[in-house]
């Protein structure tokens, strides 16, 4: 697919989700539009940014979306069928452990940064670790029904940050209606990450893209689906895998225990930092629910991908 | 590593686990043993079973171990590293609906079962789907220190009920061994599950194994880690994914709706019955984290592997 256009492009930005949003673009089904997309600090940070750059951000204006586009018919309890033709990737990325935020904020206070230049298929992922790229929209969603503002961070049955990285090139991604119109946007484009995004920051890159929109009239979802013809990333699979687990009955508690395992696990196997160590996970470590039904236990396992520090 | 046979055949099975229990086999740290394992149901269950069997199922012997083996020289705080280093194959299986347990327990309140018959690459499972085969250990673990019997049902941080796909053949488990001599025992042999089990059955499958043991002297683990030099089943990822997804702060409750969903997905796509979904989910859809840092609300996607409904 890549190399497609669409006639026209949509750079108009938003923070937070609302349904009194102006529309920068109406679309009918069917329509194809390219999107500009800024990266999820909305420009703050570069290819040059230092460390003490993250402790300064804004956060009144992170996570930009590029929208809202009202397509034309949608009407609440329709899904929006967003195919994912075309990713232009723009060769570099951010990962930072932002203090409070991620899954082990009370451990890690500090800020840190790490940058990435990538081709078509590597990361280097600042001289530490070569990270197969694999382009995806971390947040695409539509406007929720509920009035106000609401925070770009969280997720929600509309969509949004959901951090889905099968949501790449290739993709269809379904999302559920609650206004007319729908109201879509999409920013936050991730060259690669794991399952869990456990810093709370992916290999974070603009990405503009190209996306094609069309309905499913009352597929009455409750949330998102999608639709990927793409085998797992075999770069990333081919020399197995390294996993720690946690074992409980809170699966939150058993990620976070996992994900320390993890830690510990490549802070001794590889002579990285903890630090280090922490955002190499959340950019290639897979969390997955092992088993859910074995009261009262449950098993997360973290995988980490051996090929990347080949 | 097809072929491997011990000297010694590990034969004797007990249900739970204890510190008491009296070794079937002594070994010292390096050596190898051949295991002959039952299914989950302690061969209650055959190729010829109907779902009335499963409603007759007599739960007091059902998750038979293998074992125990006391490894010498193993204490408090060693890892015992178990190489798996062959998987031989009953060519059968049994997947089933048990009331009152599984993930959708109060949804699925009756019996159901569905018997497949396998080769050395893909499960004919009841002629519903064609499964890849991956054999790996259910159940596999070493002995807890507290006092008494424990139930081998829920896993613990020694092991037992993990339900971990990966451990497959190639494979090296590190268990945290609490006692003395380990007491290392083994069970539960699936020929193929998803990420999560969500039905609370694999394919159901007697499996006999040679691993090899050794120690990892005081290496202070606090759950369970495992190391595979395996790709993932790449017959099963072939043709992509069809992904459910739960949105929301607790992720058990988004595991359950993204699973719902799937079956939802399953019914309509390839007209199956909701029993026969909720099965065919379990032995081969995978639950992964999405993302567990954008408070308040997390992602569990729910993966459908393409390529077994071809």
């Amino acid at each position: 697919m890549t190399g497609v256009h669409a006639a026209h492009t949509v750079h108009s930005t938003h923070t937070g989700w609302s349904r009194d949003f102006t529309p920068s673009a109406v679309i009918t089904p069917g329509e194809t539009l390219d999107f500009t997309i800024l990266d999820a600090s909305g420009g703050q940070l570069s290819r040059a940014s230092g460390v003490s750059d993250v402790t300064r951000l804004d956060f009144a204006t992170v996570n930009p979306l590029t929208g809202p586009v009202y397509i034309e018919g949608a009407q609440p309890g329709d899904a929006l069928a967003v195919e994912l033709l075309d990713f232009r990737p723009s060769g570099w990325g951010w990962t930072a452990i932002i203090p409070g935020f991620g899954l082990l904020a009370d451990q890690f206070s500090e800020a840190h940064l790490i940058i990435s230049e990538y081709d078509a298929r590597t990361a280097n992922f600042g001289g530490l670790a070569r990270i197969p790229v694999r382009p995806f929209t971390g947040e695409i969603g539509v406007a929720p029904a509920e009035a106000g503002l609401h925070s770009a961070v969280p997720p929600r049955r509309t969509g949004g940050n959901l951090d889905i990285r099968d949501a790449c090139q290739g993709a269809t991604l379904l999302l559920p209606v609650e206004v007319a119109g729908a109201l879509f946007s999409v920013g936050d484009t991730h060259a690669a990450q794991g399952d869990g995004e456990v810093c709370g920051t992916a290999i974070e890159s603009p990405i503009n893209l190209t996306l094609r929109f069309s309905l499913r009239k009352q597929a009455n979802l409750t949330y998102p689906r999608l639709f990927t013809p793409q085998p797992s990333d075999r770069d990333r699979d081919r020399l197995g895998f390294d996993c720690t687990t946690g074992v409980g009955p809170d699966l939150h508690a058993a990620a976070r225990d996992a994900t320390l395992a993890m830690i510990d696990h490549l802070t001794h196997e590889y002579a990285l930092t903890p630090q280090d160590a922490y955002c190499l996970a959340s950019v290639t470590m897979d969390l997955k629910i092992s088993e859910i039904v074995d009261e009262p236990n449950w098993v997360v396992t973290a995988a980490f991908p051996k090929a990347v520090m080949e």
